[in-house]
């Protein structure tokens, strides 16, 4: 099997999902103790964006690697690929 | 204290929260697996889009709450209530 | 008729949506002249930057002005403006 | 001088463009009408979702040429290249 293009970073990304995985747990913790509404949702930015950016990394790795990889390559796989991460900008874009 | 905008629901709120930590700790477990790139970014997506929901819910409420009832009474902190709201609004709308 | 909640800043507001219509035709131009993609794509950026930008204000005078005075008037029709400001809301941040 | 990445779609763009500059000028008149805000902001958002359409068929055709065939032939300029659209959709995920 090969290997992901985060491969070099997955230490790292493990930490922010991890980070990410507290900022939500911190939302719970702010619904237990009846936190006002503008003060859970200045979190809820702050985790949305902590999310997009790390989906920005993973997007960056992917075509840095596996896409230059296959384009290098060349034939019908090439054309997936581009065609895979095309759709992959389009829900980033969307959501 | 007054009672947050969301105390109606407020159990519905920790059950979407608890499910979006789930998500979250799914990405973690895609990315210890080395989980193929395109993958995990679809399930960011869903992720992202899941917590947006609850931040337009958490806006909805207060608007039909806190910042509709601040504004039946007037004064200076009904004026307050609709700045706070409008700013929470750009970062929702920037996020 | 009531006047609607931008009056005051009418004729900025006019000036900034005929800004806008410039750099719409501004890309027109690129277009027409070949102009290489990822240019093109920056000035996209910029147009979808101040459209929202007129929106994100007249949502302020919208909040600020239509939305406060049907509250502190009351009544059904308060209810249905702050609807109606929910679903502006939601479309801005989903587009 | 090489031909941008659209240019088999020139003209289907030109069109398109046409229409937002159009969507443009029914914005500038709804304010010299003083049309009510949400009807503008419903108007707004369907030409800021028209201007992301056309950046992401431009972003399409971009990844699918130029990118590709950068890749294809390897060396700095593919790198260049691919750093190049990251950035491009780093902006359109933002905006």
């Amino acid at each position: 099997m090969t290997k992901p293009a985060y491969v070099d970073q997955k230490s790292a990304l493990q930490k922010r999902l991890k980070r990410i995985e507290g900022q939500v747990r911190g939302l719970e913790r702010m619904v237990d103790e009846d936190e006002y509404c503008i003060n859970i949702l200045v979190q809820i930015s702050a985790t949305t964006r902590a999310l997009q950016a790390v989906a920005m990394n993973l997007l960056d790795d992917h075509l840095s690697h596996c896409v230059s990889e296959a384009l290098a390559k060349g034939g019908p796989s090439a054309d997936a690929k581009v065609k895979e991460a095309q759709e992959a900008i389009r829900r980033l874009v969307r959501s």
